[in-house]
C-alpha cells in the first residue's frame, strides 16, 4: 500500500521535489474514458502558485503520458503521468541538511529512513507530489461529470475570515471550477489574499478550512465497517500535506448539539428520498444516503516560515537556530483546494468501480 | 476489504445486531503474545452501559475464543473471537420496518442492500458489534503495553460541558484505564452525567468529543503518502459509529492559528528529540516524531432519540411520522471511548508489525 | 492477507484441528444470494473420509451460520460460518511433540510460530481447515449456476491409473457432482479404490493428479499482470494443503510441443468466438477466452504413513525414528475435489464480483 | 491491484509495446539499498534476443530511474525505473487488427476493453513489458544476495532435450548467473539452440520447462493459508506471459509416487535441519523448511508463429486465415529465465520484508 491508494481504480505516486519528475499510476481505469488533456493542464494550473499568494518557485508541469491511453482514450492498462521537475533550486537546502525545520518532515523522515532520505526541498514528502496527484484526478474527473457527479471546494476560512457557506451547490461548484482562488464571497475573498500577503510580509503564513460538495452521488456507496464513506475519504485526505483535521457535515461545530438538532429528517421529494437538512454530510451509517456529501479539511499553516525558530540538529543531536531561506508559500490553502478535488475524486471513482463493475466510467457502459 | 482493516495484523468484523453471535478474527498475530481474558472482560466491561445514562439493553458479554490461542499464547494462526447475542428484543423494530430512523443507517442500509438486510437494531451497522471490536483490542492492548506503548481516551467535551485537558499524560491515561466514565476531572464527569440524564428524561441525546493520546510511540512510523499515520487512524476511527469528525493535535481549534504559533520547536531533551509544543499531535508529514499522538473524534449525539421524527417510508416512498420505542442510549460517548482505544491499539499494533516484522509483538522478540 | 483470499468477495480461514471450532468468514456477499443448506451439507459429506480410502475419524460438521444471513438470503454483510470440531483425539500427538513428520508442517510450524504452535493434528495446518472452505465454496456455488457457470473436478491419475479425460464437459461435470468418487470411467474408479486401499494395508499413501473444468465463463475475465486467471486460480489453489503442481490446459503434458500445435485456432460458431482446441485451458494472456477453463492439480501422496521413517527431534536437535499411530488417510485425491470445487468457485465469484460490480450474484442483478 | 504484486515491497508495471515508454514502480523498498546501475544493465542483456534464436527487434534498454534513489542508495520511497521503446514498427500490426493471433491475447484483450485496448505488438500483453519488471528485480537481487540468498534457473527442457538436473547448487547457480543461455551442460545447450533454429527456419516454435533454484532461504517463511510460499511464487510466476505451469519440488514427475517416497526424511546436518531428499523443494505446509526451494515453470512454445493459421476476424465476427509477418522469437524460453529471476527476488523480498521489518534488506539493518 504506502503509496498507493484504492481498490479498484488505484493510484500510486512517485517522486522528488528535487529529482527528475514527479509522477502517479493510475491502474484499474475502465477502457474507453476520454482523456482530456486541457483540463488536465488547467487543473494544474489552479495548483500553481501565482502572484504574491505563492512561493516564487514556478513549474510550467509540462506533463506526459507514458501509457494506458491510446488515441485519446484510455485502454484500460495502467495510465502512467510523469512530470518533470524544472525549476529546481536544491542549494537552498543543503546548508540546512541536518536542521529540523518545525512543522515539516525533515526530522520524522530521518527517523525514518535513516538519512538515506532525499532531503532538498522535504524530497518525497513535498508538496510538489500534489501535481502529480493533481493530474492523477483530472484524469478522473471528467467521467464522474459525465454520470453527473459535480464537486468542488472552497476556502470556508482563512485567517480569521468565513466565505459564505454553500448556498445552491452546483452554481457554487461550477462558479468555483473557473475561480483560481476559491472563495464564494468576493469580498472574503479580497480580504483572505491581504492576510495572505501580510502573513508573508511579517514572515509567517496562514491556514484554515476548506469546504468541499460532492453532488450526483448516488444512495447506497460505502461500506459499514472500515470502508465507510467517511473512511476512505478521511485516508485519502489525510494524506495531503497540511490538512490535520476532517469533519463531515456540520461535525465541526455540532459538538454540542443534541440528536433532534443534528438528526436530519427524511422527507420525500416527488420520487426522491432526500433529507430536510444535512448535517450528517450525506453519509448515514458510513452508506451515502443521496444527499450532497459535505466535508471539510482543516489545513495547517504553513510550516515554512521566515521568522527565527528554536529546533535541533538531529545529526548531531544539539540544539540549534534556524532561519529559512528559498522559496516558500505563505498559505497553500488555496493551491490545496484543487488537490482536495482530485483527491476526492479519486476515491469516488474507485467507490463506483467497486460498486458497479469495472466498465462503469468507461466508453463501454 | 470492506469489514476488514489492517495490512500486517488484520481484524475483520462480523455479526448482526439480533443474530446469533457476533465477532471478530484477527489475522497476523505474533506467536507468543499472552492472552488476558480478564483484561478482555473489563475492557468490555467498560464498553457495556451502565445505570441512567445507558440503554436497558444489558448483555453479559460472555466471548469464546475459537481459534488461534493455545495454552495462553497466541500461536500466530487467526484468532477467532464470538460473543453471543442473548438479550435481543426484535420484536421492537418489526413494527418500524421500512420507516428510516433519522441519522440512522436504515435507508442506506436498504438503499445498499436492496432491502436483504437484517434490520433489526440496526444489523450489522449496530454499535452492538463494537463489542467484537472492543474484545479485538484487548487482546493487542497488553502487548503495546510491554513495548512502553499506552492509551486512553477521555470525554474532553459533552453536552456543552468542558473536561480539562491531558496533563500528566501518563498518569491520566493510566486513572482512565481504571474509570468506567472517562473524565479527568470529577465535577466536569458529575456536570456531564446530569446533562445525559436530562437529555434522557427529554427524550433526546447528546454527543461531544474524545481526546486520545498514545503515549511512548517511536519516531518514525507511518508513510508520507496514503499510509500516513493520520491516514490509517483516521481510517479506522471513522469506521467507528457516530464518529463524524478526527483531527489531529489542535486541529479543531487552531484554524485561525498561524505557522509561528502552530509549528512545534524541536528541542534536545537529554539525548532525545523533543518538540516544546504538541499542536501537530506527534506527527509531522505523516509520520511520528516521537511525542504524544494526540487526536480528537468528534462523536455525534446518539440519533436515537424519543421525539417524534418526520421521516419517510422507504418501501412505500411516502412521508411518515416516526415515534421510536425500545431500549436506547441518551449518549454513546462514554461507551465509545473504550472503542476508540480499541481501534487505535489495533491499527498501532498493525503498523508496528508492518514496520518491525511478525514478531515484534510476540513472544519470541 | 495470509489467511484471507480475495479482492471483492474475500475469505477468510480460522481454525485449527484439535480447537473447539474452526470456520470461514465471506466478506463482500451481494445481498439476496439464496442460501442452500442442504447443498453446503451435502457438499460437507463430499470432503468426509468414508469407507477404507479415508481416515477413521469422522464428522458430522455441524456448521452453524452466525451472520450475514437473514430469511434464507445473504444480507450482503459478512457472513460467519463455524464448525465445532468433535471428534477430537489429541493424545495421538503429544507423544511425538517434537518429532517433525517427514512431508508435514510440523517442522516449519516450529520455526515460524517458535513452539507456540498448536501442534495437536497439524493445528491451523490441517486438512480439517478444509472443511470451512468446503463450506464457504458451497456458498457460491449456487449463485454461479443460476448465472450458468458450472464447475466439476475428476480424479485424471491416481496410483498409477488414468480416468478417461474430460469429453461431454457438461455431462461429465454433472455427473461428478453426485459421485462421491470422483472418476467417469467406472473401471478406473475400482481400480484406483483398490490401489488406494492397498497403499494403506502396507501402510504407505498414494497422490495423483486432479483435472477440473470451468463451463460458462464469460470471454474477458482477468488481468494481464499479476491477476491473471491463471495466477489468481493458482494462488488459491496451492494453499490446499498438498497440492504442489498447478498446470492449464495440457501444460503438464506439453513441454515438447511446438506452437503449431498448442495454438488453439480461433473459429466461429454462429456468433460466438471458440477454439478448435483448448490447450491454453480457455485462458489466453491471462485472460479467458470463454472456452472451458481447464486445470491440472498435482497432489501429493499424503504425507502422515505408517512406516517407520527417519526424522529429527527437532527441540532437541538430533535425530530420531518416527512410527506414526493414529488416524491417517491413505490418500486425500478424492477429498479434495470438492475443496478444488469451492476454492475454484470463490476465486470465479470474486473476479466476477469485480468485473460486473457487487450486485452482480446476488437478488438484485 | 491488477498491474502491482507484494505486500510489502510491492511492484507496479505499465507500458505498451508500442508506447513511448515502459515502467515499473517499486514502493516499500528499504533505506539504504545500494543501486547497482551496471547490474540491472547486465541482467537487461541477459532478457534481450540475440543471433537466430530471437526476434529482430533489438533494443538498447536505456533505463532511468526517476526516483526513490538519492546518492547511489534507495531513500526508502517509491522507486519509478523507466525504459523507453526505441525500435518500434507499428505497421506490422495495423493489417491485422482485428484477426486474433491463435495463443495470443489480442481476442481476450478485445473481449475486456472492448477495442479500446492499444493492439500495437500485443499491447500491455507485450513480453516487452517483462524488461520493466526484469529491471525491477535486478534493484533486488543484490540485496538478497548480501543475506546469503542465491537465486538461478536454467532451462531443463526444451523442444524435447533434457538439461541435466541441478547438481552442486550453489556453483550452478553462479555459472547461469554468467551464461547467456542458461544451461548447466553444453551439449545439450548447442541441441536447444539448434531446435530453437530449426523451428524457426520451419516458420515454428518451441517451449520447454525452466527449473530455478533458490539457495539460503531460512526456514518459517510463508503462511498456511492463501499466502503459502507456493501460492505467492505461483501467483507472480503465472503472471509471465507464456507461463502454463508451475510445479514445486519434483511434483511434475511425481505423481504416481508413494508417501514413503516423496516424503523427505528429516536430519541433523551439525545444528541444522536438513532433510535428506528434497522432493517437496524445500516447502512443507506452504512454509520454507530451509533447504533449497525448487520449481519448475512450463513455458509454452512462442505463439508467434509464421505458420499459416486458421482464426477469426473477431469484429467482423467471421473465420479468417492468418499469415504473421512482423519480427518474432521462435522460442522466449531462453530470454524468460532472467525474468523469473527477477520475479521470484522481488517475491522473496517482500516475505523477508513482512516477516523481519521494512529495513531488512536495507542499509540499517
Amino acid at each position: 500500500m504506502k503509496n498507493s491508494f484504492g481498490n479498484h481504480i488505484c493510484v500510486t505516486l512517485f517522486g522528488e521535489s528535487h529529482g527528475p519528475s514527479i509522477g502517479a499510476v493510475l491502474d484499474g481505469l475502465p477502457p474507453g474514458m476520454e482523456i482530456d488533456r486541457a483540463f488536465i493542464a488547467s487543473q494544474l494550473a489552479l495548483r500553481r502558485p501565482e502572484g504574491k499568494t505563492g512561493t516564487a518557485r514556478r513549474e510550467e508541469d509540462h506533463f506526459s503520458i507514458l501509457s494506458g491511453v491510446f488515441e485519446g482514450y484510455t485502454t484500460g492498462t495502467p495510465l502512467a503521468i510523469v512530470i518533470p521537475n524544472e525549476n529546481v533550486r536544491s542549494k537552498d537546502y543543503s546548508d540546512t541538511r541536518y536542521l529540523a525545520r518545525p512543522g515539516h518532515a525533515d526530522y520524522t523522515a530521518y527517523a525514518k529512513y535513516h538519512g538515506f532520505e532525499d532531503y532538498r526541498g522535504g524530497g518525497h514528502f513535498s508538496g510538489r507530489i500534489t501535481a502529480a496527484l493533481t493530474a492523477a484526478g483530472a484524469v478522473v474527473i471528467p467521467a464522474l461529470k459525465k454520470k453527473g457527479i459535480f464537486l468542488g471546494s472552497h476556502i470556508l476560512r482563512c485567517a480569521g475570515i468565513s466565505d459564505r457557506p454553500f448556498d445552491a451547490y452546483l452554481q457554487d461548484v461550477e462558479k468555483l471550477n473557473h475561480t483560481s482562488f476559491a472563495v464564494l464571497d468576493s469580498d472574503a475573498a479580497s480580504a483572505m489574499k491581504d492576510a495572505i500577503v501580510k502573513a508573508a510580509e511579517e514572515g509567517d503564513s496562514v491556514g484554515g478550512i476548506l469546504e468541499t460538495a460532492v453532488l450526483g452521488i448516488p444512495a447506497g456507496l460505502g461500506e459499514p465497517w472500515f470502508d465507510s464513506m467517511e473512511s476512505l475519504l478521511s485516508h485519502a485526505l489525510f494524506s495531503i500535506p497540511a490538512v490535520k483535521g476532517v469533519a463531515f457535515g456540520d461535525a465541526f461545530s455540532m459538538a454540542d448539539a443534541r440528536g433532534s438538532e443534528f438528526n436530519d429528517p427524511f422527507r420525500m421529494n416527488k420520487d426522491q428520498v432526500v433529507t430536510a437538512s444535512n448535517h450528517n454530510g450525506g453519509i448515514n451509517g458510513g452508506i451515502t444516503n443521496g444527499m450532497p456529501v459535505l466535508f471539510r479539511c482543516m489545513v495547517k499553516p504553513t510550516p515554512s516560515i521566515f521568522k527565527e525558530q528554536q529546533t535541533v540538529n538531529f545529526r548531531d543531536k544539539e540544539n540549534a537556530v534556524l532561519s529559512l531561506s528559498g522559496r516558500h508559500d505563505p498559505a497553500i490553502i488555496h493551491r490545496a483546494r484543487v488537490v482536495v478535488d482530485s483527491m476526492t475524486a479519486l476515491v469516488l471513482a474507485d467507490i463506483l468501480t467497486g460498486r458497479f463493475g469495472t466498465d462503469y466510467l468507461g466508453g463501454k457502459a
